[in-house]
């Protein structure tokens, strides 16, 4: 019986690394429907994201049923609760990279990047889809060193936004108030994807140190 | 013993309503600060976040603390797990709030909403800030009919939403890019505010019920 438990654990566990995955897909496939105005895949990853929504129904009940059954203490309940959590934040990332997507579907058959811009969004994908893997690892892993390398791409990240501003508000902007509205917003998705897979990261330290990385050396949660 | 869980228990649910009134008031300070232009106002929403993210971490803890201790089961445990996430999404609201504040200090002396949106942005708050207020009594009263009345704001938000859109697209938009970048981002702001009440209420029909109300009647939580 507490071999079966621990099976279950490890099974929620695994599930949210699949999960991470698909998420990381998500980011990977909507970028590129995004970036190639291509509706095809623009519908793949908003018709996927219902099956990231029923991962998440799914293992929120398994990780509630748990807590019920068992009355898990000290690491065992931490990691149920930072399930709990991560497998929301995995959801919210489901759904901004199903965002990029409806965007990429609402301007076909133009593409909503400018031209000028497309290396930046190229980048901004690029660092987020490596973030939710390398999230996704620290996760598989217990592998608390490898939750730096998911902040310190953050910072890269913000970066990038910046740059992004700069553009948008710079005399050179001849790409109209449509096309900056959809890059504040795309870039906002970017940025929220890469907070969800620091916090993420985060939470995996939570579990396996039992104290939650906050203040210098973590920019706030 | 007893007793004082159910007194911590009880202070817990308390917490979160005066969490909620400290959102509400985030809310309607920010944009007081965002329609007035009023640098003080700003700097008090941005200070008191702080304050709000220390009563998330307080909070967090002593939920963890009686899930540990107590074993909760049932409607308890329901009610336990539920806090944690309503305290995240509080938390997450205060934030939106902030982010409000900033772009009213960013801009400062300017006004960062350009006067034809000043009607749009004040309905939009006031929606914004009742159903903060609504959550916090569906939570308090633990009154699940009244979550219907969140629900239902929500749609009007969403209807603000669509009509910021018309707006910032026609042809009529004479108030350049940056204001544009700055409604887009208000509009979401607000429009994430609204989601995490809508959630909130949601969250307690479960801690009521047992029954996290999605499908027909409700939207995708």
């Amino acid at each position: 019986m507490r071999h079966t438990y621990r099976e279950q654990l490890e099974g929620i566990l695994g599930d949210l690394v699949t999960m991470t995955q698909k998420v990381a897909v998500a980011v990977r496939v909507g970028t590129k429907a995004l970036l190639e105005a291509d509706l095809h895949r623009a519908e793949l990853v908003i018709s996927q994201d219902e099956e990231i929504d029923e991962m998440r129904t799914d293992l929120e009940s398994r990780a509630f049923q748990l807590l019920a059954r068992q009355s898990p203490v000290a690491g065992e309940l931490r990691m149920l609760v930072a399930s709990l959590r991560m497998v929301t934040e995995l959801e919210r990332m489901g759904d901004l990279a199903a965002h990029v997507a409806k965007i990429a579907r609402l301007r076909y058959p133009e593409c909503a990047v400018p031209d000028p811009m497309r290396g930046n969004f190229t980048r901004m994908a690029e660092v987020a889809e490596k973030m939710v893997v390398s999230a996704g690892r620290v996760l598989a892993d217990r592998d608390v060193a490898a939750a730096q390398d998911v902040q310190d791409r953050d910072e890269e990240m913000d970066d990038l936004r910046r740059s992004q501003f700069r553009s948008l508000l710079s005399d050179d902007w001849t790409h109209g108030v449509e096309a900056a509205v959809d890059v504040a917003l795309l870039g906002r998705y970017y940025e929220r994807i890469a907070d969800h897979a620091d916090s993420m990261a985060r939470r995996v330290v939570y579990i396996v140190t039992g104290e939650f990385p906050e203040d210098e050396t973590w920019p706030e949660p």
